[in-house]
């Protein structure tokens, strides 16, 4: 399957040196149970300790190389209980049963960061591990604007996932009667303004006289801003201003203004393996709490909706990539900038990271 | 698997020069939702327009290699449902969002039609495709003669289906307590006649003295006759006569004497890859119509049950297969001579179909 | 998978030359349905015959390869359900429809023991079946000493499931709220004595002041002695004595002192293929027969949820295999002890084995 076009000397299908969403921070209570996940081909195991602090390692114990997922916290400590192998959060082991002292091993540990509600882990080479390159989001717990969030897995190429979120036209298809009627607007009919910035792609657009769902008639301006950053983070804001507002703007950002109401969406794309994505979500209402709380349950019922769409869409289209030859030539479309965009942010990354091993490479058998 | 022997230069496992049988027609409404298949690993698309007439089409479209079949249907094209690219039944775009004109792209279209009462498509080069290839069956909406159908699919190359076909002496086994039973008759005793004639296989055979299913006591003469025609189309016929009608016809055909009664079976098999298989099959029964409405009923449920016990014993063959060295022999007994006639069918067709292709690359080569 | 290390000039995965645990031989009637599995891949069916003794041949029919397991039993033959094709104890065919005489063809017949009430199966060279190499298990059907029995399948490689009985230090960890508060034990705190000897692993311990399980605060000391045996049979005796015991005896074996109670485990590990193994188990307790039901049934449920948790355990350790470089390397500590020797047991066989194939061929090659 050639998703990407391959880098020279390169074999690899993901890029390494990359923050990765693990999951929603929520779902580790201090000192309970590990959760152990594949990230890119590689096994990885989080927990919180007992203060409620992350740490992330190798999901192998290096003695049978059983899970450490399965394995229980104790204290600073997580036991594999295959043996008892026990590990510090620095890797190191401190305790087998019938050894004394411990032997002399560590476990690779992960750089893991929780931020805006996510676990990332950094899967490359942990001196170029930097917490800024990660980008921002939402957060699910803000009272000002409460998310309701999900995890689910798509059996497909992270490539094709990526494909969707960078092209939303596909609103007025795949979402006809979910997500584009909740957003009372037309998404294939008018282009987005779409910009490359440093590892990530702005996407954004007016809808003029957008639908009001639940308002029989009334119409609104809709302003939409979206960023696809790498390798797989997906943000979005929308808000609803009075009719006017876009032509009053002149097209352009609204600045200063108030809107009606906002929307936003928080959205993460992790590779499993080649054939297999996980996609963490969450959506979010802004405006009177009262009232959104009600409101963002009904939304988020939409949007749980849109995505079963989205899945069963994206994995019947691999099951057609599955039984096509990869050398049949697809159509270029004026929304296949944004996918293409992606693509090539990808590939500079992906030979980015191929120069940087080589050079790294190069100096070390030079010393 | 070395299910047919390999065709020198040819690493096909199927015939492409044919009419498949693609399903049963009355599972698509005019302008309702397409219905997608594989067929010999080519995902295909088939729907009816609005005036009921049949399309077929690659299952692929050329924008992002999505399925065709979860789009919709609008008058006279079939519009992808996750960007919008919309196709006539052509296969030439019509209309893409945002683009004017439309792009200058085609799918490709499959011959198709509906032929009693299934849909038949063919796979090779268009300018060979010729209706009067298709094999005749009866179709399933003769009030005169109404049949019952359905689907089912297996895990098993198409072959080991064609070889159970083309050798019914398995009804006493695998089908011991149904169609044995239902039939009256043995069937592994005596051999059929069997004649080969130009890509079909036909075999005739009298029971003498079957019993009449339900009647204690009552003996009949059956006569049989069933075609096995290319790619892998399978008719019956069966008739009940009195007692003493085999010796009086000399074992032949008996010409011009009306039965007791009569039953027909109409049978596909079309495969969906090296590995599955599917099989579209009715059964029928002629006679006093009320009666026969009855014993229709529990004619299908006998033929269910039987098919399913066919099932289970190819796909437990096939799972043999999967665990034996190819090489290893296989004993061959006069029961064989069906199969192998099939086989040699199938083989001289894939030489010829070969040869064509050959032939029409030397004739482009040459121009 | 470098499960074991390659032998040279050997591609196999398996022992060939070994009695296999088939099944528990209470699962086969006299006469009635012959039993098709799956062992070493290699596909046989054994079936008892009118007198109830038992047979194996290869369970693949010579004519078509359908399975004869699918077969019926008919006085001292086995038919083939697909075409009829019927065969001798002997393998020896003497039955097929139209043919007079019957072809002259054969099938594999294993040799099969029903010993200990495990049925065994040989699978290599026939003229090296010797019964004497059957590892001595104790039976369920003793009355003096009923077990329960059960079976179940891992999917994963079999040295994983070896590994896990030739080193109970796991039960702690594993097993915390199963077996280890059954035994009253801690089995990962002291090590067990283990000597090698020709094809088979012993292990010997006491257990001081081990809990007496639902009598709170009783004490007791525990004998546990248990033995792997090649292809993969592993056979446990535990006995609990008054506290001091171990110590009257010196910590070596109590050879004539009547034990409080005894506790026996007998199982089997089936290699299915590469990535899929049979597991076949019994537990007893001996002691007064009537409180012992009661206990007996207890503990079967204690067993059966223990290996749950070994199914799971291995089957999440054997994924982690699946996604780890071969070359990774393990930490060798002092519980791997059991499985380094149990791994260099089977090395040593196949070498033996490969050498012995070797010999024969030389010596054939010489006549």
């Amino acid at each position: 399957m050639s998703y990407i076009r391959k880098i020279e000397g390169c074999d690899d299908m993901f890029l390494r040196n990359s923050w990765y969403v693990f999951g929603w921070a929520k779902d580790l209570i201090p000192g309970g149970k590990p959760m152990g996940r594949v990230v890119i081909e590689q096994p990885i195991v989080v927990w919180r300790d007992a203060q409620g602090m992350l740490h992330a390692a190798e999901d192998r114990c290096p003695h049978r190389h059983a899970p450490l997922s399965m394995g229980r916290i104790k204290g600073n400590t997580i036991q594999c209980m295959y043996h008892g192998m026990t590990f510090r959060t620095d890797g190191r082991c401190v305790h087998m049963p019938l050894m004394d002292p411990a032997p002399d091993v560590t476990i690779r540990i992960y750089p893991v960061v929780e931020k805006d509600s996510w676990i990332w882990v950094w899967t490359g080479d942990c001196a170029l591990a930097d917490e800024s390159f990660i980008p921002a989001a939402f957060g699910i717990d803000d009272v000002e604007r409460p998310m309701k969030s999900n995890s689910i897995e798509y059996d497909a190429h992270y490539q094709l996932v990526h494909d969707n979120l960078c092209d939303l036209s596909h609103v007025d298809f795949v979402h006809d009667t979910t997500l584009r009627q909740a957003s009372g607007a037309h998404w294939s009919e008018t282009a987005p303004r779409i910009q490359s910035n440093r590892g990530a792609i702005r996407f954004q657009r007016w809808f003029e006289g957008a639908d009001l769902p639940g308002q029989s008639g009334e119409k609104v301006d809709t302003w939409i801003t979206y960023d696809f950053a790498l390798p797989g983070i997906f943000i979005l804001k929308g808000a609803r201003y009075p009719l006017g507002t876009a032509q009053l703007c002149q097209q352009t950002e609204p600045v200063g203004l108030e809107p009606l109401m906002r929307n936003i969406e928080q959205q993460a794309v992790t590779p499993i393996s080649k054939t297999r994505t996980a996609y963490h979500y969450a959506t979010g209402l802004i405006g009177d709490t009262r009232e959104m709380t009600r409101q963002l349950a009904e939304r988020m019922d939409v949007v749980m909706a849109a995505f079963e769409e989205d899945r069963q869409m994206i994995e019947a289209q691999q099951r057609i990539w599955d039984l096509t030859d990869p050398a049949t030539p697809k159509v270029f479309v004026p929304q296949d900038k944004g996918p293409h965009l992606m693509r090539r942010l990808i590939e500079r990354s992906m030979r980015d990271e191929h120069d940087t091993v080589k050079a790294t490479e190069i100096q070390a058998s030079a010393v």
